[in-house]
C-alpha cells in the first residue's frame, strides 16, 4: 500500500507514524528540503507543476494532501491519468474557494452565516448597513490561519482587496459574511471512505488567538446530547454532500442564540483533531490513511473524559524546543509532546502538547503549563 | 538530538514514530536493505565490523540497539572514541552471556532458579540427578525466542552442544538450570536514565508458545499489591545493579510455591512491552529514546484497566497481511494493528495487535480474534 502525500508540512509528518504501524509505504512530495515531513520525502518539487506531480503520483496507489492548494488542473491531470486522488478535485474545489463553499453549503441546506458575493465597495457597504454596521470580508482563495479575513465597518478598510481582485483576472469577487455573535468556536472532525463509511470524533471546543488555533478541548464542554448530534450531523452531511474522502474538519460557531453555523472547512487532518493522537482509539492521521485507502475506519472513542491540546506557537525567542525538554518533561511526565522539527519563528506552529484525564481543570492546567515552557 | 540504532528490525522500526513526535533524528544501521526499519536506515552494514560501526556512530549523539548482539570489542571501540552508548558494554555483556547473567544476578542477591556452569556431560547428569531428573540447558550466547534452550532428562540429549562448545575456543561451558515448576510467566519492563531515574510499567503476564511470546496481558491478572511490588523491585534492582540504561525487560517465573524467579533479561524494548504503545501514557519505544538521551522519563499509567497484545506469528500461508485488512479492521475497529513490514514466514513475528478496555474477557477475545484473521 503506497500513499503519496503532496506537501511536506507537519500534517504529512504526523501521518508517518500511522503509516509505519499500518505498514503503509508513505511517500511525500515536499516543497523544499528539510521540511517537517522530510523523513518520508521521496521527492522535492513544485506541486503546481503537472509533470512533477504526475511523475510522483505514478509511484503510489493513492494521492492525498498536506494542504488544499494543489491547482485544479493538476488535480484533474492526475484523475485523467487514472490516479486515485482523495479527496478528489470536486471536493477540494469547494475547500479552495470560500465563495463556492458558501454557495454549496447553502444549496445543501446547511446552517451558514448570512453571506454575499460582492464585487464593489458599494455592495459591501450595503451589506454592512443591513447587518448591524459590521461584517467579515474574506478573500475567496489562499487564506489560512486568519490571513485573508478581516472584520470591517466600512468598505474603505479593504479598499486594496478590491484593487487586487480587479487585477487578478478571475472575475474577482470577495465573500462577505455577517459578523456572527458567537459564544464559542467548535470543530467537528469526521472521516469518510470512498465506499461511504463515515466516522466522527466528539465535537471539540477550539480557542483561537489572532486567527490561529491555540487550544482545543475534547469533547467540547457541555456538548453531550443535542450539540454533539447536530455537529456530527452537519459534518457528515457536508462530507457526503460534497463527496469528501479522507478527514474533513468543520469549524463551527456556537452562537449566543444557540445556533450552530459552519465557519470554515478543511479537507485533511486539522489542528482541531490533533488531540486524537493521544486521546482517541484512532488518531486522525491513521483514520485519514484508512479512509483514503478505502479501508474500514477505526473506533473514535476516547481514552479519558477529557483531552486538551495546546499549540506551541512560535517557540522560544532564542534556541530550540529541545533545550527546554528537561524542564517540560520533568514537570509534566504525563503530557505528550509533539515537535514538528521546524525552526522557531514568531507565530509559527512548531509543535503541540496534549494532556488527557478525567478532571478538566487539571488537564487544561497541565497542557497549558507544558506548552508554556516552550514559549517566552 | 540524533540517536543511532544498530539493527534494523521491528524494534528499531517502532522507535521511529516516537522519534518523530519527540523531534529526534533517528538513524538506523541496518543489516540489509528492506528491513523493518528501512524508512530510517541511513546505512546498511555489518554491526560486527568496528570501522563500519564507528563511522555510523560518529554521525549521532547516542548509540542504542535493536538487539544485544554487537560484539564487545565493537562496543568498547565506540566508548573509547567518545561515543555515548546506551546500554553500555558492561551491561550488555551480561545480556550477551547467560552464564555471566546468572552469576551477576546471584551476586546481587536476586532470586534466580538453581543453576550451574557445566563443561561436561557428567556434570550435567549430576545436576539433573539432584534436581528431580530434569533440567534446562542453555547455550550461554546467541539464543533467542527459545533457540539455544532445551529441557533435558539426560546429558545425551544435548551431546552435540558439548561438541560445539569444545570447538568454539572460548573455554566453552553451558548453563544448566533447574526446571522451574511455574504457575505462569511474567515480565517486568522498566527504564533507567544514565542519571539514575527509573520508571516501571505494571508487571505483565506473558504466554509463550514453543518458546516464542504469543500473548501479553497488562497488568498481569491478580498482580496488584505484593506481586507487582516484588516484580518492579527486582527489575529496578537489576537495572541499577548492572547499570542498564534504556529499557530493560525482565522475564520472570511465578512459581507454584509463590516465588518470583528471574528467567531472562533483554536490554532494549521487548515484546512484553509492546502493549504500552496503545495502552500506556508512554510507550516503551518513547521511553527508551528518553532514557538513552538522558531526558526525564514519561508516565507509565494505563489508558484502561486491561491491555492485551497478541503477536501475529508467521502470518498468512499465502499472500500478505494487507490482504486481510478489510476483514480485520472491519471486524475489530478498536483493535490497534502493528504491521512490521516483513514477509510472512512460518513462526516469524510479522506484527501484533493490541486491544484495551475495562473487561478482561472482552479485551482478550478482541485481541485474539483480530490476530487470528492474519493466521491460517
Amino acid at each position: 500500500m503506497r500513499v503519496g502525500v503532496i506537501g511536506g508540512g507537519q500534517l504529512a509528518r504526523m501521518m508517518i507514524p500511522a503509516a509505519i504501524e499500518l505498514g503503509v509505504d508513505l511517500r511525500v512530495l515536499a516543497e523544499a528540503d528539510g521540511m517537517a515531513a522530510a523523513l518520508a520525502a521521496r521527492q522535492v518539487g513544485d506541486y503546481t507543476d503537472t509533470e512533477t506531480v504526475l511523475a510522483f503520483a505514478r509511484q503510489v496507489d493513492v494521492v492525498t494532501f498536506d494542504h488544499e492548494h494543489v491547482p485544479q488542473d493538476v488535480l484533474h491531470a492526475m484523475v485523467d491519468a487514472g490516479v486515485a486522488v482523495h479527496p478528489g478535485p470536486d471536493a477540494l474545489k469547494v475547500a479552495q474557494d470560500k465563495l463556492l463553499m458558501r454557495r454549496r453549503l447553502s444549496e445543501l441546506g446547511l446552517p451558514v452565516p448570512d453571506w454575499a458575493r460582492i464585487e464593489s465597495a458599494a455592495e459591501l457597504d450595503d451589506f454592512i448597513a443591513v447587518h448591524g454596521g459590521a461584517a467579515v470580508v474574506k478573500t475567496p482563495r489562499g487564506g489560512y490561519d486568519g490571513k485573508g479575513v478581516r472584520m470591517v465597518r466600512s468598505a474603505a478598510e479593504v479598499g486594496e482587496w478590491f484593487t487586487t481582485i480587479a487585477e487578478d483576472g478571475r472575475g474577482g469577487a470577495l465573500l462577505v459574511e455577517e459578523l456572527v455573535d458567537f459564544r464559542r468556536e467548535l470543530a467537528q472532525v469526521v472521516a469518510r471512505r470512498p465506499s461511504g463509511e463515515v466516522a466522527a470524533w466528539p465535537v471539540v471546543e477550539t480557542v483561537q488567538v489572532g486567527g490561529v488555533c491555540s487550544e482545543v478541548i475534547a469533547p467540547a464542554p457541555r456538548s453531550a446530547g443535542r450539540l454533539a448530534d447536530v455537529a456530527a450531523d452537519v459534518a457528515i452531511s457536508i462530507a457526503e454532500g460534497l463527496g469528501v474522502t479522507g478527514v474533513l474538519a468543520v469549524e463551527l460557531f456556537e452562537t449566543t442564540d444557540d445556533r450552530i453555523l459552519v465557519n470554515e472547512l478543511a479537507m485533511r487532518p486539522h489542528n482541531s483533531g490533533h488531540w486524537s493522537m493521544d486521546g482517541s482509539t484512532t488518531s486522525q492521521f491513521e483514520q485519514h490513511l484508512r479512509a483514503v485507502l478505502d479501508l474500514p475506519l477505526g473506533g473514535t472513542g476516547c481514552h479519558a473524559d477529557w483531552a486538551v491540546m495546546v499549540n506551541i506557537l512560535g517557540g522560544p525567542e532564542e534556541g530550540t524546543l529541545v533545550e527546554r525538554y528537561d524542564e517540560a518533561l520533568e514537570g509534566h511526565p504525563t503530557v505528550k509532546l509533539h515537535n514538528y522539527g521546524k525552526e522557531p519563528r514568531p507565530g509559527r506552529k512548531v509543535g503541540h502538547v496534549t494532556a488527557i484525564g478525567d478532571n478538566l481543570d487539571d488537564v487544561v492546567y497541565e497542557a497549558r503549563a507544558a506548552a508554556a515552557v516552550f514559549q517566552d
